[in-house]
């Protein structure tokens, strides 16, 4: 039944994948017969680099949450399936965060690691984004990020100690089969980051803000034909809200719009100044300003909605249905100004896909592939 | 089968009802029987008084696209299912505009007309909401308001003409039966409106905004226990970001943004100078400071959020649980800095409810109950 299956999918996934690639009839039937062979006889199939490539691309197209998605051709796929230890599968990870990042000209990019054959094989990274700030709990409240205290704590007790700043970059945690996780201080040099200044505002950069330039998504499992990759770290370049609206306004992050409202000299006695909306604006302003001064890429909320437009006109041309969630494609800042809030999207699963490792995991741990870290969590 | 289904409704509903108000389990049953006979011998069945208030004020409390609801027992019922001429209808909808406007401390209000018994008695308001502005097709583009071209071509043939400014209020089209619809000017005294006016932005006032103090929406059925009120307005007072966000900013309504960004000197060549952003943020703050510098109720975002969260706690404390939509119960500036964001809704419909008068109806013409206006359309 779980071969049917696989088989199923496999078929599925090899046919739509030879139909956009090109493949001659022959050369797709004549494929579809050897993995069907490959399944009936070892209960599995293993992809091509060509397939590969594709799926993983397929697979960012298909991400729901997704408004980066006109770009999902250009995905570098790197191919590190034949990793088998801790220590190359670190060093595989610092090629990531090198390639992507590309001394601020970021490059989206996923590298796939063995497949999930067997409990004992499976490749797992703890790490929720390679690159994420620590969170501590203090007795004068969180220092730090938040959203990071649960893995600063997994961290600790594997035996890191950070500096206790509110910028601790955390180490990466890679676990092979049923071992020990081992974990992996990242070095410094590898971990561009954006000291955040503001054009006007003189005493913006005094807050102390900066963040990091690449988010990579680590904890998502990325399904292809069948084949689930456990291990599949993938990364886009920034949309601004995602810092400057979320990771940084959030009340339940670092809860910043307080403290930029007093440095704006708002009235924040009453909600009906709006000060929340005005530091937001700013802080939002602040990070496009500071991103771009240092040549970091990054992309305004307005600009992404319109690639996101084009994008589905591009799929429509190419007959394929436009799947989305809109929940998660609406920007946080001004949503209703930008064209996706008026549109109506099919939140169909269709694969290759991403998914979360355990689906019955809360909703608030989830994220945006090629997105990450900083949309709705309904 | 469908007097089954009607006697299923009424029971269901009056059994609530009584349960809620405290009424004896005497009381309740007895009512319950009487109901029973009268669908069974007439195939329906008339609300008391006591019902109807209820009813409506229930139907408030289920409208799952409200962030307005903590109010919901404060909602003024005004019962005129007596009414069966269109004069009389007019005056008592002249009379809902006075109660709800009351020199600007808008009280929440619903009128309801009579129920639907045949196509030949049923009641039919054909404005979206009973104060609106026109909008006119002309050579050089649309004057007024681009979401009433339609019903201002209506009105236009029933013998209307207005004067042409892009805030004529639209006459009033009520039909009873299959008569010909008849039209009824607003006298304009009733409707209080709101100049708009920045409190730093000297030039603000020169856009010449202004918006009608209360929005009554006109279009949507009532159903409580099963019985049809196709005709039963009803009004909240105003959210901030309806106006400023929506009605004033939307791309397809006013397009007001380019112009207060001029009028701010922002630089309009690039997006990520985000100067959407800040203009709608001070169009916001326009309309909320005009509207409470005129005594006009009204409510920003910010607070309206709060309060549905106490709306929610409150509703939990009284055992029930609380239904709503996500997409439109955030609001259009800054969802992400109010709970609502970051919280999970139920999307069942329950009844009492407000229903679109034809469910096939695009959903660009579809508004939220007691917030009117200027949701989002997905």
């Amino acid at each position: 039944m779980r071969r049917e299956r696989l088989r199923e999918e496999a078929e599925r996934f090899i046919r739509a994948c030879g139909g956009e690639l090109g493949w001659s009839r022959e050369a797709t039937e004549s494929r579809v017969r050897d993995v069907r062979e490959a399944i009936a006889s070892a209960g599995r199939y293993e992809h091509t680099a060509e397939e590969l490539r594709h799926g993983a691309r397929m697979a960012w197209r298909n991400s729901n949450r997704c408004i980066g998605r006109l770009f999902w051709e250009t995905l570098e796929v790197r191919d590190a399936r034949h990793l088998d230890t801790e220590e190359a599968i670190f060093e595989s990870l610092l090629g990531h965060i090198e390639y992507a990042t590309n001394g601020g000209k970021v490059r989206p990019a996923i590298t796939v690691f063995p497949a999930d054959r067997s409990p004992e094989e499976r490749v797992r990274l703890w790490n929720y984004q390679l690159i994420r700030y620590a969170g501590y709990e203090t007795e004068h409240g969180i220092v730090g990020d938040p959203d990071s205290v649960a893995m600063t704590n997994v961290c600790r007790k594997l035996g890191w100690s950070g500096e206790g700043t509110a910028f601790d970059v955390l180490p990466l945690v890679v676990q092979v089969g049923g071992r020990e996780p081992k974990l992996f201080p990242i070095p410094r040099e590898l971990v561009l980051e954006v000291p955040i200044a503001h054009p006007e505002l003189a005493g913006f950069a005094e807050l102390g803000l900066k963040w990091y330039a690449v988010p990579i998504v680590s904890n998502m499992r990325l399904d292809i034909g069948g084949v689930s990759y456990s291990a599949a770290p993938f990364n886009g370049w920034y949309m601004g809200t995602e810092i400057a609206a979320r990771n940084f306004a959030d009340a339940g992050r670092y809860d910043m719009l307080p403290r930029v409202a007093s440095l704006m000299g708002l009235d924040t006695s009453r909600e009906s100044s709006l000060w929340r909306d005005r530091a937001l604006v700013e802080l939002n302003i602040a990070v496009l300003h500071s991103y771009k001064r240092q040549g970091v890429s990054i992309v305004d909320h307005h600009t992404a909605a319109r690639q996101f437009v084009q994008f589905e006109e591009r799929e429509r041309t190419c007959g394929r249905d436009v799947t989305g969630e809109w929940t998660w494609l609406i920007p946080p800042v001004s949503p209703a100004a930008t064209p996706v809030f008026h549109r109506h999207y099919d939140n169909r699963t269709v694969t290759p896909n991403f998914f979360y490792p355990d689906e019955a995991a809360p909703p608030e741990s989830r994220t945006c592939p090629f997105s990450a870290g900083a949309a709705a969590t309904s």
